[in-house]
């Protein structure tokens, strides 16, 4: 899977594919992460890429012609299953999207700044829009980030155990049941008995209904109605 | 205000706070990050910080020790408003936490990793758990710099203009207007004539009739059912 991903500060995307999970799945082939700084498709001296906004009001717009000029550059290269736009006002990240996405081959990934692109861009050329969550950040990088690390976890071969995905919080619409390790007792705390019992029936049984009890107490919107 | 990081990998955390926004307000004095990295609290030679799951299963757990002598020695310098630990299954960040959490002066944030933390840490040392969204990421490092993020650019002075955080989505529970900046026709596309029509009123208006329509479009679950 290749992502390219469009910022006017890719500087700020360097250290999250440099370690653990994501430079080892970039490092094994199962993914190839591109930046492209907006700077570069830009024809004025000034390296321009915003504007003031029409009518008025704080914070500037990112131009309509350098997202043109890049995203048209990268378009006569290959083709792209997807133009992705990070705004809070896209469609919220959940654990299906990303399941989804993790099939598709090419995806572009732009990064809004400032108070975001015009919307000139999202009308034309933008073919989904994704918002992490109901929060404002400083730009769409961050968003982007996350983004590719929840798809990228899920392509075959990146987490050393396959079934490791599969036990997350929200892959059967359950939060995950509480995890041990060593030591059995740490100040006083033990841990669960069932847990050393050996008995992997119970435990597993014990953790379904973990799972479901955590589910019902905190999270009661992602069970069905009749799972309740 | 003060973040300190607890984190198995440091080196994902590095770049974001060294660009742009978060930058600035580092170098402004308005918050300061330390990063501790959970291997230099771990007192035998392997440098462990992770071990196996009680009762089996896919994927490690960190450990309680490490993580105890981390938030004991930060505890011992100052005092803490909140240890946050970030996880899927902890409650989803909003905007209002966003600003509830920029009232703040210290706060720790534990990122999990792996599988995620011996349960008795969530017990005995977290004070608040947070997710950034519905989905699976290979930690907590991004979800602690989005929260960061979400929180630095309210503190006062970080934005240039006072009125751009204001004006985003989800202050107001409205989706942002449409924005556009120059050239005022590109490829044949126009810009809507109100906005160059110099009519401030007019404007206001329309821009607060279209964050109504794009929020009771896109996302009607922000309206109130007397506001639809």
């Amino acid at each position: 899977m290749r992502f390219d991903i469009i910022t006017v500060v890719p500087e700020i995307l360097t250290s999250p594919f440099e370690a653990s999970i994501l430079k080892r799945a970039i490092e094994k082939g199962h993914v190839e992460i591109h930046l492209h700084n907006l700077r570069d498709y830009v024809t004025d001296n000034y390296k321009q890429i915003d504007d003031y906004q029409f009518g008025g009001g704080a914070g500037m717009v990112m131009m309509i012609e350098p997202i043109d000029k890049c995203i048209t550059a990268l378009k006569a290269e290959r083709d792209y299953d997807e133009v992705i736009y990070m705004t809070p006002d896209g469609e919220t990240l959940k654990q299906g999207i990303a399941n989804e996405l993790s099939l598709k081959e090419n995806v572009i990934i732009l990064c809004g700044h400032y108070k975001g692109v015009d919307q000139r861009v999202r009308e034309h050329f933008v073919t989904r829009e994704i918002s992490i969550g109901d929060y404002v950040l400083s730009g769409g990088e961050l968003g982007a980030a996350v983004l590719c690390d929840s798809i990228i976890r899920l392509l075959p071969g990146v987490l050393g155990n396959e079934t490791s995905a599969l036990t997350d919080s929200f892959q059967d619409n359950l939060l995950a049941p509480p995890i041990y390790t060593r030591p059995a007792e740490y100040n006083g705390w033990k841990v669960p008995e069932i847990l050393t019992s050996g008995n992997t029936p119970k435990i597993e049984e014990w953790r379904e209904e973990q799972a479901y009890a955590r589910t019902l107490a905190l999270r009661p919107d992602l069970l069905s109605e009749d799972e309740k």
